[in-house]
């Protein structure tokens, strides 16, 4: 099943890309000292990533002294049974978006799985990038 | 989208059987103080998670001191239209399975997706199963 396999890194706009194709991804954080992960849906705008999710004490809410925390955010789309397609992590800081940013067009694009009464939007800002085709030796471009 | 939608709790046996159902998730741990997230395959043996992978210096390697590390490991399963699915995540400690372990059936049944030099076989032992139903009112048993 591995002989062919081989991983093709995927460039930084490619990843944006792909990420806004899919409407969900996994939000990585670090919750009382210990790794955590959380499925959010998400928007792409201006390469960032924008989500609208509750993390709890993780990170400030909006209007506070917003320093955010550094997250990962994952998302991919692999055939289960090929083992083929393409996983794309982003490695940067999330902060709420403070309250006097034009927060209307995302509160529309972005409808949460479970309406929370804390839930604020967040964006993430891609400091690193790291992609890969998943691939059996013939890329497919989506 | 979100007026009926709600989560369900999923108990530790239902989680479990779940994870077993699909063939991939994605491991997440702390690289050089940063969170890390990297999709593997695995298998789920004895109410522990096994996965194939190289976690580079994260981890000991086998037959070393093996003390393991905290990871979190997540699979879902959501319609990415509709919102509504499962997701599991298991917290507990990862270490290599050692030397003297019947390892043979795992490398059997894992096939990483990748081939490296230096893969090896992780145990998870969950000690924290956080696991929900994200549903629309009915909930649906695979």
């Amino acid at each position: 099943m591995t002989a062919d396999r081989h991983l093709v890194p995927i460039g930084r706009e490619e990843a944006l890309r792909l990420l806004g194709k899919v409407p969900f991804g996994r939000i990585v954080f670090t919750a009382q000292a210990l790794p955590a992960i959380r499925p959010v849906n998400h928007i792409v705008d201006d390469d960032c990533l924008i989500i609208r999710s509750h993390l709890g004490a993780a990170i400030s809410a909006p209007g506070q002294d917003a320093a955010g925390i550094v997250v990962a955010y994952q998302a991919d789309h692999i055939d289960p049974d090929k083992g083929v397609g393409w996983s794309v992590v982003v490695t940067g800081m999330a902060r709420p978006l403070s309250v006097d940013e034009d927060t209307r067009r995302y509160t529309h694009a972005l409808h949460p799985w479970i309406c929370q009464p804390d839930d604020y939007l967040i964006r993430i800002v891609p400091e690193l990038i790291t992609a890969y085709w998943l691939t059996d030796g013939v890329v497919t471009r989506p």
